[in-house]
């Protein structure tokens, strides 16, 4: 059984684009609105229908998704046309907070629309390929459910809970994991080029192949935090650990790499073991974020 | 044909235990030594000799391979006992900055021994197996070609030059880089933990998965910075990367957790785009290390 869900995007960025550009390939009648309007081009070329104003395209489809750049975006772009929403399924796939996403889901709520809150574990490039998924949460489970088969020409989709919060809360420390581990590498990037190491051969050879294998102690440290217990089958001593970095943020002075992105770890490091807790292992930082929050 | 090259470890912490019993493993004859005397016993028990003085230990094998927690460690171990290294090859692979091999190195050439600094990147658990890696650098390229195969014995063995301190920087950026890595997990850990989420099923289901998948960004990035064109194929602008952290930063703070390791790279991107570089990819942040070096 082939799926013919109609299906509206709002909001033709960089990846607003991407998602109407796989719906349509998948063969969905889909209609387009964009803020700048000549954005819509290439889209239309491909079988698009460009809706004039934001109530005509969301009338046009029974589910509706929205890609714009914020949650400020978003209301001012679908507060004017609220009734035009009731009946009709949101998927609100805009970057925000957990906050922002149960407000939302109230507001929608009370306009008498399904609305589900989205999170694209996703670039654009990688849209509708295999490694592209979506997160999604909110109280419009049975939207999602119905519009399932639509919302995997995207990427796996993956319903987390009833909460509109939690794809959001999950997307967003997954991308601030994803922000240190780009971060650190653009770091050493920059400090093996100072002594003019390539980027391109640096990463091919040594960086990308370290950093996946180092993935695979995550889940070690996953265990000694889900269990609170540190000292257990420690891998490397944060009292040593504290040394070598110290090194690690010498040598970026010592090239003339600023050591910004450096200095906090060393502090959390310097922190649990001042309190006592050289031996623990790494995942014991964890432990003083969770103390120091405010 | 066996190699059977007699070796020496001076430093029998979690790492040089793993050294050594790596060499007695694969039937070598090894002598160790470590300044707290008992931490040999568990070695001796599997064969290897216990040196009653460094010097002893020094002049029991033609390869000495030294592992202690730092550069003023190496050198109040070995300067008393300088007359011994002669003729000998040092692979001296306790974590320091370039600057300190370098200096070690020189230190070493006027000793008359042959010097090999080195960078373990692995954990003692895995050394002796194929993820383990270590690079070697300095003088000593002909000491490291005729060791290699016992070298070989810990992990993939990669002499990466004849300045001693390259192998160092490699390993302190690739280090630095992996220190985002996991600040990165442990920081979005401890957010979902907020929530009641387990850190192990968090980090099985979705965190390892996508900092796996996102590792191979790197390269594009790669590309960016070694031709210097930040706005070519961006994956996504920084001018909304930027919005999307403010959301990262404001959940963490929402949920109770701190946002030392998350400012910094706010910052960064802040920067880049004040100074108008808006439609720059992320690789750009390269760029801003590389300017604010002190
Ligand atoms: N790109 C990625 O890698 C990526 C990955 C995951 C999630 N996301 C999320 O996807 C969303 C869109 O990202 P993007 O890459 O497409 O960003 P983008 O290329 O910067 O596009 C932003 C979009 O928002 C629209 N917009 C901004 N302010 C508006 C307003 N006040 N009224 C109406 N429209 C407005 C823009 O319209 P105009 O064309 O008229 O300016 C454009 O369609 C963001 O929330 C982002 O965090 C992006
Ligand atoms: N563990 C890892 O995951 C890892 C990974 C890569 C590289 N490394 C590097 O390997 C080296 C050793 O690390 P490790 O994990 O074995 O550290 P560790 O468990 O803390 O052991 C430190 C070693 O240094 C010795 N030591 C410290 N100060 C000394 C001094 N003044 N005189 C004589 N001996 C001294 C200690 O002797 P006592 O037993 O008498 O204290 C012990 O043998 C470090 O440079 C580290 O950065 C470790």
């Amino acid at each position: 059984m082939v799926d013919t869900t109609a299906v509206t995007v709002l909001g033709l960025g960089n990846m607003g684009a991407a998602l109407a550009d796989a719906f349509l390939a998948a063969g969905h009648s889909t209609t387009v609105w964009n803020r700048t309007a000549d954005k819509a081009d290439p889209l239309v070329g491909k079988g698009a229908r460009r809706a004039a104003t934001v109530e005509e395209a969301v009338r046009a489809s029974p589910v509706v998704v929205v890609c714009l750049l914020d949650y400020d975006a978003v209301h001012e772009v679908l507060d004017p046309v609220g009734g035009a929403l009731r009946g009709r399924a949101v998927f609100n796939l805009t970057n925000g907070t957990p906050r922002q996403a149960r407000d939302t889901a109230g507001w929608a709520g009370k306009l008498g629309c399904e609305y589900v809150d989205g999170g694209i574990m996703a670039v654009p490039q990688i849209i509708g390929s295999e490694s592209a998924f979506v997160l999604y949460s909110g109280p419009g489970k049975a939207a999602f459910e119905a519009g399932r088969e639509l919302l995997e020409v995207l990427g796996s989709a993956r319903f987390v809970g009833d909460d509109a919060g939690l794809a959001s809360l999950l997307d967003l420390a997954l991308n601030g994991a994803m922000y240190g581990l780009l971060g650190g590498a653009m770091h050493a990037i920059a400090v093996v080029g100072t002594e003019g190491v390539k980027a391109q051969d640096f990463s091919a050879e040594l960086l990308v192949p370290y950093l996946t294998s180092m993935t695979g102690i995550i889940p070690h440290f996953a265990r000694q935090i889900d269990t609170g217990e540190y000292q257990v089958d420690v891998v490397a001593a944060l009292g040593m650990q504290q040394v070598g970095y110290r090194n690690i943020r010498r040598a970026s002075l010592d090239q003339g790499i600023s050591t910004d992105l450096l200095d906090p770890m060393q502090s959390l490091m310097d922190r649990r073991v001042a309190d006592g807790f050289a031996d623990d292992d790494f995942s014991a930082v964890a432990e003083v974020l969770k103390n120091s929050g405010t």
